[in-house]
């Protein structure tokens, strides 16, 4: 079975590495920008390039769909590079070609607020992508970065989906009939999404989660069901969002950036302002096999299963990272 | 009478600036960004250190109201500088702060496209100030930065006239009624804009003129009498968008920028794509005692052409420029 992880941004360090081993987890989709600029950006992958030196054994950088299959010859994790907003590219769309070339295979094309591309889930309204949003879906297109909506508002991504020539996904994400959040998505967004040939993977972030921290595994399992019932097997897989051993400090970060003198507190509040525990069930990359295990006993067969844990995210992966011909 | 033109964005020269004063013109607010970055945007401040360095006769560089008189005692033109896009900020409110203290008094919250602040006029809807458009109207009114709404949507511009606690300028615009382009205003955004205290610089570039490079001058005076009547003498002034001696390359770049990798053409065509040829009455900074002359004609007052000259905005920099104690 593969094992893909289609979000974290956790604090990296050794002992994470040898997590995703001692988990068996293939691939993993890491945060390299929230809020950075191009050369930041540049400088988180100089970043990675020090850990992929220091820790040949344990990951590499993945590029391409190919290197899932490398990772399981070589019992390695391939860490592929996105984007949670188009801060990236700045203002510049020659930088997506640019930044394919670096390595990034996902960017969203806004988180949370509005950005020079599409509207983010916590604006008022929602006027759909921009002049520059539109130029941009198309290069993403033509280069192979795939466009994610995961913080976008519901127009801008169902008008993604509609006019990506390629599928699109959210990568971290939930029904919002399950746990109405700003972040979880509604069903229409979903089918357009899906309809497209797209994919959404299920977040395990709390604020995301029935219940929150003590979500229990069976309704997240039982909510995975009802999905595929709905959509399809075919078009989900996980995007755990895991922000592991990061400080407090890095959510004010993912909130907050440089656009305001105030203190957002997001899906957090003044009362709770940091990160939020994680469910019991979910600690770390080991606990992948706790959910396949659970998943099962809902009711899916072995081959579906293994598809929701990996095998649809290295489908999407063939079909959106190489440029088009 | 104070002659202020606010908005000009020629191909700067000793041969401008020495037209500058043969016309008499006390101060120009100067473009000095469109799609820059901050760092680009220091360095075109960089090059106008250098203009105020070789001609220290002819101009200098405008801080504040006051400058305007010291520009008549010493026989020099005040140079303002101001941007018609938020790109110097980046994403990173800090900088309006930082761009005030190296000279900044006017900012747009946006330039024809969606920014990360407000909607652009060509966008097909507008969808009002963003989250952080209303924190950066907020830091703009405490460092005094003026905004700038003649690029913007409708509804992004009366919000930010009924947001800002200091009155907000559209530098360079026309009435939509009079001559229907997209850069032009309707009656009530500017209704908005003035009953706020805010300005209106009529413009003087063919695409926003009835019958464009063939406008009348008598034509163009008799607007602004009927503007005087209906929102009041006290809240217009010239903003003549001259952009003198620009290569066609420029006109390119202020519609296409980095956002597309098409061209975009904006207020032109593809039959049409360049500048276009100022009105025989306008060619340069000498020609502003002509529209003065006219403006008589129609029926103003001494006193209120000295007003519409260059009067009204020398009160709004005194207004506008300092900040919020």
């Amino acid at each position: 079975m593969v094992l893909i992880d289609c979000l974290q941004y956790a604090n990296w360090s050794e002992k994470i590495f040898r997590q995703m081993r001692a988990g068996g987890v293939d691939a993993v989709h890491v945060t390299i920008a929230y809020h950075e600029t191009f050369r930041e950006t540049v400088l988180n992958i100089e970043t990675w390039n020090r850990w992929f030196a220091q820790f040949p054994d344990l990951i590499f950088h993945g590029a391409w769909a190919s290197d899932v299959a490398l990772a399981r010859e070589t019992g390695r994790t391939a860490i592929f590079f996105g984007f949670q907003n188009p801060s990236p590219i700045e203002d510049d769309i020659g930088l997506v070609e640019v930044l394919h070339k670096l390595g990034a295979r996902f960017m969203q094309l806004s988180y949370n607020n509005q950005s020079l591309l599409a509207t983010g889930c916590y604006e008022a309204e929602d006027p759909g992508l921009t002049r520059m949003g539109r130029q941009v879906i198309k290069e993403m297109n033509r280069v192979g970065m795939v466009v994610d909506m995961s913080h976008s508002a519901d127009r801008s991504t169902m008008e993604a989906a509609d006019l990506s020539e390629r599928p699109i996904a959210i990568t971290h994400a939930n029904p919002y009939d399950w746990h109405p959040a700003l972040r979880n998505k509604r069903a229409e967004v979903i089918r357009a999404v899906v309809q497209n040939g797209g994919m959404m993977g299920f977040s395990l972030y709390p604020h995301h989660l029935k219940d929150g921290s003590a979500c229990r595994l069976a309704d997240f399992c039982a909510m995975v069901a009802r999905m595929a019932e709905t959509h399809g097997v075919d078009h989900f897989g996980i995007g755990s969002d895991l922000c592991q051993d990061q400080p407090d400090s890095v959510v004010h970060w993912m909130r907050t950036g440089r656009w305001t003198k105030e203190t957002d507190f997001g899906e957090g509040s003044a009362d709770t302002p940091g990160f939020p525990p994680m469910p019991a069930w979910f600690q770390d990359n080991r606990d992948f096999g706790t959910i396949a295990g659970d998943l099962k006993e809902v009711g899916f067969s072995a081959n579906e299963v293994a598809k929701l844990m990996g095998g649809n995210w290295l489908r999407f992966f063939e079909q959106g990272f190489v440029p088009q011909s």
